[in-house]
């Protein structure tokens, strides 16, 4: 029995506490499903939401959440791929129009008339949430709610942008910053066959990611990172996942010549790029954005797999505001997964 | 007969005018060959090598010039893939170790070895030049020796730099900046088939590019180039041929999503790349220099085909410090080659 | 006003002359347009459609016809991209699933759950058909409708043929077999950039060829194909187009090491591929099938520029059998083309 | 010292047992080293020489052997990239022409001038083995060079293979025949990231495979591969080391729709590939010859960090004519490796 009403977490005003409260259960259009919501992770994108912070705003009242996992349990019209009971995700990308140059080549992620999950349409911070079917990341029975919470957003960012360094197995990548995304990196580098060199400036981080699987561990706040370069001949690949323009900047002088260098982390502001140093050594610098639905699928299965595991701490949807308050001082190590309710 | 002097054009102190002088006919030693220099073109990096502009500088006094076109007239020991009477050319890549990662890949442009004609060996502003028989570009009979001078340095850089764009042919191209290399790459693209937009800010040289082919021309001067992409939904690619920065920002503001913009001009400094929009539209940016030996080979097909001719004016050995002043002061169109003999 | 009847051209039964008749105008469901069908191609798989040659049969009575152009009339529920008056075409590829590995990837004509115009739903022999709106092809206005009707079957299927072969502009592509397909490949290759050495075994044809840009044309029946090879070095692609096995090996026969040979052409059986000469020239045979909405939107655009048109030849509905009959008989030169309506 | 004559096995006649005798040492010319021969391996293709199976034969007396791995002694002139005392492999792939589009490209291994390691010139059966020092395979100190002498023809071969099926991480491949090739296969593609199936006829092999990380094993003997397809939805890539026409067909059925089979084995013969299905299918078919330098020393490098290992017995220079009995009745499993040296 689906109730009528539920419990959610609602930005009713920008920079403003989230309130707890009851609010309808929605009612799934066409092609979409209704989830049951039994975790959903905490980005830095949920509170770039609850802030306003981005010059596209959202439109309140908003429930926030890009990472929910959970049932469906209810199916609007026109659904073909989802049925009762399937354990489903509803992502960042919500939904996107299917018929543009990039939804028809596997490029959903660039749609100009994409949805986004908890950001231009409610998302999974609540009992319950609506997705659209043709959108949702599936899983397989049998998995921990919680640890996969993140692999929809956090995981799948990290893995396209791994494969947007193009580095093959056998080479060396870096991961720069091993917070939320880049312990993910770490592992999912090495599944794909990598060397990793893990950078940052803490380290109880590093030793995270020497556990994880890295080959290399660097701290950047003591030593230049393009000292890498000597014990590896360079990266083939620099991943950046830390929220600084400096992290950047280290990235490519941590290139070997041909590397590339990927980007799927937001800070604002820009990166300095020297001109010779890119030209001569044929750097290139890319921009990676979530990932597709393909991507997700691929994600998901090295978690299934066992082959990459979030570390992350569950909390009550009470916390949110808690958790925020953490997030803005730094204080969050692994993801914070909201558990809404018992699988 | 080769003679025992020749004469050539020597800097003898940085930022002094070139010197014409009677110096020995140089002697090819293993793998090298001996080069009767018809027409040698004059490249900006010539200047640059004059003047030690550049942090590793040459070594003096030195003979600039790598854009060397003439008859093979010698041979040096264990040369196998030129005769004498070969039409070659000695390029900007002199040479290179053949044994690292980027040689034996197809990528001896990085190698680390590299030696580079007119710069820290000896060019081709004189009678005769030895080159690496390896690493020379081959021509058919029946060249025009003063066009085909700046295909192997201006007509290879943008060669290479479109492929490195990745844009398929019907996809949009646009080429930044339409002097020496400009006006090269606007061929270039439409005999590979792209659609081309050009942009520069003097009126004559977008006509040439409207002549040579371009489907659309725009001046950057008067107007947004951003414009371009309500026209077009956007560039695919971008080509940078000029040397400023702004052409740079401005040639990523005409990216379509999932685009890629090369440079292969070399302005001074830093160029500021926008971290939001690069992630989020998922750019990339990508440097270009030069080309290899297999891109040299395709460069000159579609000369010798006559698809691409350069724009040149001809000159003598004598005139090298006129026309080195004009360059500083931009007053250039087209290439400058040097009538060294007649062909 | 859209009347209740309209004719058209009907398998009854399989290996019959189809009937002419009236039948009800088909009404458009959800996601689908009625077109109103100005022109409409024949293609051999219409022959093999109404002879029920191919194991999986289509359920009978079927309108063939999978080259429809016409004009919307009418919007079924959710249409999104596609307003009445749009002209639009009906492909083969019908409709596909959306959500398979394929289709989010970009390759929906690799679906296995697609319909198939005119053979697993009914096609464009006929004043209307019903069309998915989101798998139409889109046309801009002004166009010329009997050319366009080919350029969305046997237009897009050489196009991405000539894809698959990888083929760079400047490189050799050997067209073998210029009839309906490969007339359209000639110019295709030529407009992308390529060198085109075209085969047949009719001089005619190769004079079509060499008309429409071909470099070089080989007549297979008086001489072998390998010869090229000394022409060219050999091909760096070939595309067969041609329904016959021989005309395989002798396109193997023809690469440079290296090659890439598609195949977009169905005869039956088999073909005999040397297993020492594919390994050790590092040879790749790849099939193709017609081609997706992305290469179909290339496709048309080539042509909608005038860089590619079709050679037709015009006839009415009553015809269809006539058409077929000389179809069997390998009599028709270009395409054949129903002229349903005028424009 | 290096001493005047050497031991070697020699081919004096084809099809006669090889004679074990005193032949002088080999003096290195340009470029080249001598190398001091440890260990080296035997392979199928080393019978083929002795036997003169080949269209192409070698020119006798001829001493066998492309997977010697020993130490450099002596240096010939001009050699630039080995030193005294290297660790070095004197590969099947001996030399190039370095000029040809295939040397200047990264795949030398398609040049049309190369030379063959024990079969156009003398190979590593002896004490000692001259080689080109651009070509030589390079080791670290510290290997096991009983185990390292497969890698250089079957360790690089495989990997090459698998990289020509275009797998990724977490894809899935089928190594079909888990003899010499296919025990290194299924351990490069596990450490490549790929999911692996392997396949043969010999229970004993597939345990094998399963102790090295196959995920699925399958007796090609007692049931169709194709039900593979079943479990796992069809393989991305088959690589095919088997040297059987029929592994070859059993591999297409394997395959995903857009899947690619490579094979790397040389049965004499030739494969009838189905036309109607590998263009629905859009499967590409590719040769894969051994590996470039580039490959080698990737391959090279897997081996050296323990991810593969070769399974080898090693054997006496003069045991070489019971070996290729045993060869012949296929009595062999794993690799044969003759111990000529101690380290």
């Amino acid at each position: 029995m689906i109730p009528k009403m539920m419990k959610a977490a609602v930005v009713q005003e920008f920079g403003q506490p989230l309130v707890i409260k009851e609010v309808p259960v929605p009612v799934p259009g066409d092609n979409q499903v209704l989830v049951k919501v039994i975790t959903c992770g905490v980005c830095h994108t949920d509170l770039h939401a609850a802030n306003g912070d981005w010059p596209v705003k959202p439109q309140l009242p908003l429930i926030p959440g890009h990472e929910a996992v959970g049932y469906v349990v209810a199916l609007g019209a026109g659904v073909k791929n989802a049925t009762i009971g399937d354990i489903v995700g509803a992502p960042w990308l919500a939904s996107a129009c299917g018929c543009c140059e990039f939804c028809i080549t596997g490029w959903e992620t660039l749609c100009e008339e994409q949805t986004n999950g908890g950001y231009s349409v409610n998302g999974g911070f609540a009992d319950y949430v609506v997705a659209d079917s043709r959108y949702v990341a599936h899983f397989p029975k049998g998995i921990n709610f919680a640890e996969m919470a993140p692999i929809i957003c956090a995981g799948v960012t990290v893995y396209k942008g791994l494969k947007e360094t193009e580095v093959k197995p056998g080479e060396w990548v870096a991961i720069s910053g091993v917070g939320g995304l880049g312990h993910l990196a770490v592992q999912y580098a090495k599944a794909m066959g990598m060397h990793v060199a893990a950078i940052d400036i803490a380290d109880d981080k590093l030793a995270l990611a020497k556990q994880l699987g890295a080959d290399i561990i660097f701290n950047a706040k003591s030593a230049d990172p393009a000292e890498i370069k000597a014990q590896t001949g360079g990266m083939h690949g620099v991943l950046v996942t830390a929220v600084s323009p400096i992290a950047f900047e280290q990235g490519v002088a941590m290139l070997r010549r041909k590397g590339t260098i990927a980007l799927c982390g937001l800070p604002k502001g820009s990166f300095d790029l020297k001109i010779f140093e890119t030209v001569l050594n044929r750097y290139t610098i890319r921009g990676s954005i979530v990932g597709t639905r393909k991507d997700m699928q691929e994600a998901i299965a090295f978690a299934a797999e066992g082959k990459v595991k979030a570390a992350v701490h569950t909390a009550k949807l009470e916390d949110i505001n808690k958790i925020f308050e953490d997030m803005k001082k730094g204080d969050i190590t692994g993801r914070i997964v909201l558990q809404i309710a018992t699988p």
